[in-house]
């Protein structure tokens, strides 16, 4: 690949094309905002304007509503040769292709990578190293086509990942725009939280309500492209809500047989919950080794973060993952250092003798928390009669 | 306060047991399974059996459902001068007390921490080190139980917060309970997730889904003790759930009048979402200072970690919260180091001309994310057209 143009100079947009540049092709920036372009080309992702002959591809990086107009547009201009684009909704572009534009030259893409900001300032060429990108052939894909977008992706060092388009677009409906929902849902609750209850948050309610904090604006536009798969999603919770309902309501009660039935509602609820919550990968896919926390308790001050981490690292072992949690108004930390099972009660116990705090960790490595897989996940699950959600 | 008796040797009543005993307080171990009380014995937690007089204090280390009929026991026995429990409910003991018991010498107690394993040998001095303890003493609460309650929680260095048995119960329901069983309502939706989907999870359902890893046998006691106030916040969410599947359906459709409807119900569920996540503190409380994250990527060898965190604290910045994000399978992570925004800038440029690999940071320091809180909550929020979520 020698030449690319890139339609659409946004945070994904620019990111691409710094990663295109970086690898020697030669980028050409477009944006109906010609200053956007002008920004991102003084980042050095590129060249303002249309390429002398038609580019080897076209990366459109336009909202999903406009990717199907936009390839008609750029096809009847001779823009390139092959078009792909970055939305996280896969059919309505494909159709719209179908409908409107010469679709064989044309494969939809999704890069699993973002940012909490927007725009070509917040643009950077390693944003994809790593992440997956969906790429969604149909039967009458060309093959070339096909080889130029795996040739961005893994010169973005993406990892290629081919499926349907409705696939996909089930697949994200299921484990990113429901969530969101979900996560807005028990978000909306809080809007008159009484100042008490503040005090009492943990790290579970602000787990379950991180991505609720996002921009409405960007996930209303996400919602509308995919309506029909998530609002399925949601009325199958519907029915799981109504039960659980119920069944509280149930164990409210004061007859035994209505408790009874309530016990079982909501222990039903629970355990499915439990179940899918299983099949969740890790931050680290199937790790071949279970890993457990080895919790200590630091200062705040500079430093003292580096002394633990590097004090870990000359015992040898690698830090798979690592939380720092703080109460608040507490100077007092506690950092959860997820290790090998195998080496956490020597871990444990040599910087217990160096002099940190450190709390006993599980006696028995291989039977680490009630909560399946601790790998990925943090550690700070819930206890037996108080809680840390 | 030289004798307390702690009555339940599980993680909670076995850690305050090791804590007062770490503090010169002589403690007594009782619990119905008496090899659980030997194990919490063995561990230095104090001696097995009852005090030859009454203690100072009792702790009830038992199910919300038996304080009330342990307490009137212990009482008859004779066992302490004070009484408190630590329950994650406090309104059914409190009436159970007033029944059954001379509840003038007891309090309700509520230590806001824990650990993902329970029974005596997950526990641990250190365990309340910093967080919040709730205590409920009642207009008939003697000033002294009130007080020996407050010397076991300093002892435990906890931050007592005292509040009514109502209000502390209304809290954790929206705080604790409803997020439970909002996690556990959407990851039930995953138990027959597709592979395909699977390979796209990123940490927005990680986030979500979390907490619903619990043990559901621990879960569903907290729920019925507390379950009038989680079905009614639920009651609320269903009429907003409701709404949004509405909203989504009327996306779908093709009259433009319908989906401007569907607009307004979806975007303001959205909206609603974020002010209410605005509500969520941080970590760290009210920090003086706004934080932003610095995206470093990093190999995943032992010690490539501790390099990066002593080299940003020889340049004497304080890292204030750190995530390290994998994608499956892959070698490099991202770590995000979240610092404070004045010093962001001149870190990331440090670190790269160091040799790191640092994505770039946005340029105005003052204007994080769009997702408010950037504080506290974890630094790979919602992008543009993409997602991590």
């Amino acid at each position: 690949m020698r030449t690319a143009a890139v339609v659409g100079t946004g945070l994904i947009g620019t990111s691409v094309a710094l990663a295109l540049t970086h690898s020697g092709v030669s980028v050409h920036l477009l944006d109906a905002d010609e200053s956007a372009a002008r920004t991102a080309a003084s980042l050095g992702a590129g060249t303002v304007g249309t390429p002398p002959a038609p580019a080897d591809i076209a990366v459109l990086a336009v909202p999903p509503g406009s990717i199907a107009e936009e390839l008609a547009k750029q096809q009847s201009n001779g823009l390139a040769r092959s078009y792909t684009d970055v939305a996280s909704v896969k059919a309505g572009p494909e159709r719209g292709a179908v409908d409107r534009a010469d679709f064989t030259c044309y494969i939809g893409g999704h890069p699993m990578a973002g940012r909490e900001t927007s725009g070509p300032l917040s643009a950077c060429s390693t944003l994809f190293e790593g992440r997956s990108w969906v790429l969604t052939p149909t039967p009458d894909t060309a093959i070339d086509t096909l080889n130029r977008a795996l040739e961005v992706v893994a010169l973005c060092r993406a990892v290629p990942v081919v499926m349907e388009s409705g696939t996909h677009d089930r697949a994200v409906a299921l484990v990113s725009h429901t969530p969101h929902v979900v996560a807005s849902l028990m978000a909306a609750r809080l809007e008159n939280m009484p100042e008490e209850a503040a005090q009492l948050v943990g790290q579970g309610l602000r787990d379950v309500t991180r991505v609720a904090g996002s921009d409405p604006r960007l996930w209303v536009d996400i919602l509308d492209a995919n309506a029909s798969a998530v609002a399925s999603i949601l009325q199958e919770l519907t029915t799981d809500l109504s039960g659980v309902v119920a069944g509280l309501r149930s164990l409210a009660s004061d007859s035994a047989d209505e408790r009874a039935q309530g016990m079982t509602l909501v222990t039903d609820l629970l355990s499915r919950g439990r179940k899918g919550h299983e099949r969740v990968p890790g931050k680290h896919g199937k790790k071949p080794f279970p890993c457990i926390p080895v919790h200590v308790l630091i200062g705040d001050q500079a430093g003292e973060l580096a002394r633990l981490v590097s004090t870990v690292a000359e015992l040898g072992v690698n830090i798979e993952e690592m939380t720092i949690d703080h109460s608040p108004g507490e100077a007092t930390g506690l950092v959860a250092l997820m290790v090998e099972a195998a080496s956490a009660a020597q871990l444990a116990r040599r910087l217990g003798d160096g002099g940190w705090t450190v709390q006993r960790t599980p006696p028995r490595p291989d039977v680490p928390a009630p909560a399946a897989p601790a790998v990925g996940s943090p550690p700070r699950a819930v206890p037996w009669a108080a809680d840390t959600a």
